[in-house]
């Protein structure tokens, strides 16, 4: 597949998205995304579009994740088109406070998949689906 | 965007993937997916490839989903280009057993990001992650 003509590349979302995170700056994460992305939390919540992402980080920012901090443990890319990429980011989370059974001091592990459109330039996060990675054993 | 050129819609996939799970027909349900197609698992596992993704599939239909019974709650697609499309799918699963903490009797209800890419004049699934969703109340 020939490489896409954006000034930049996919993996710089995934840097500039957890640098906005962990200085919880919602207009630059926000800026992120696409204005028709699609957003799938963990718990499997839709957010649809980047204004219901935006109120729903801002809100979380201020609550459960106002200390959090986000790492990217590695991330791949796979590009669909010259202007569409597929990234997988495999992340740890600290700090994380609040919800039902999450221990604050705990370090949570997830997997986040994201479709990436390149547009005036510029990758832009268009669906994002994320999951805490739960460590139980398959059955046998 | 225009509308792609395949014989089928994007639709189809998701009434045949649900038609061959419920039949626990694993070659047809298999044969959805693309050769390089990444799969994330509800708990966060990673499948890498449709050889990956048919092992997994294959043994939990002869373990904890052999009775399982799949059922859309409906779903969206919105193209990205005349070849690729999102799709989100709401689903209802009954019949799961066996994983600790599930009540086989129990009915799961949850929410699945897939990429779809035409090729050969058919959709396939590129790229799917799935989510139990939990019903558990938002930080104040």
């Amino acid at each position: 597949m020939s490489q896409p003509t954006t000034a930049t590349k996919p993996d710089t979302v995934v840097s500039t998205l957890i640098d906005a995170w962990n200085r919880h700056d919602m207009e630059a994460h926000t800026a992120l995304f696409h204005p028709d992305a699609d957003f799938v939390n963990v718990i499997g919540m839709r957010m649809r579009g980047r204004t219901e992402i935006d109120k729903m980080h801002a809100h979380l920012h201020r609550t459960i994740f106002r200390n959090s901090v986000l790492r990217s443990e590695g991330h791949t890319v796979r590009f669909l088109s010259p202007t569409i990429a597929l990234v997988h980011v495999n992340w740890e989370m600290t700090g994380a406070e609040g919800l039902p059974g999450w221990d604050p001091g705990a370090i949570r592990h997830g997997l986040m998949t994201w479709v990436l459109v390149a547009e005036d330039g510029r990758w832009l996060i268009t669906a994002a689906h994320n999951t805490d990675i739960v460590p139980i054993a398959m059955p046998k």
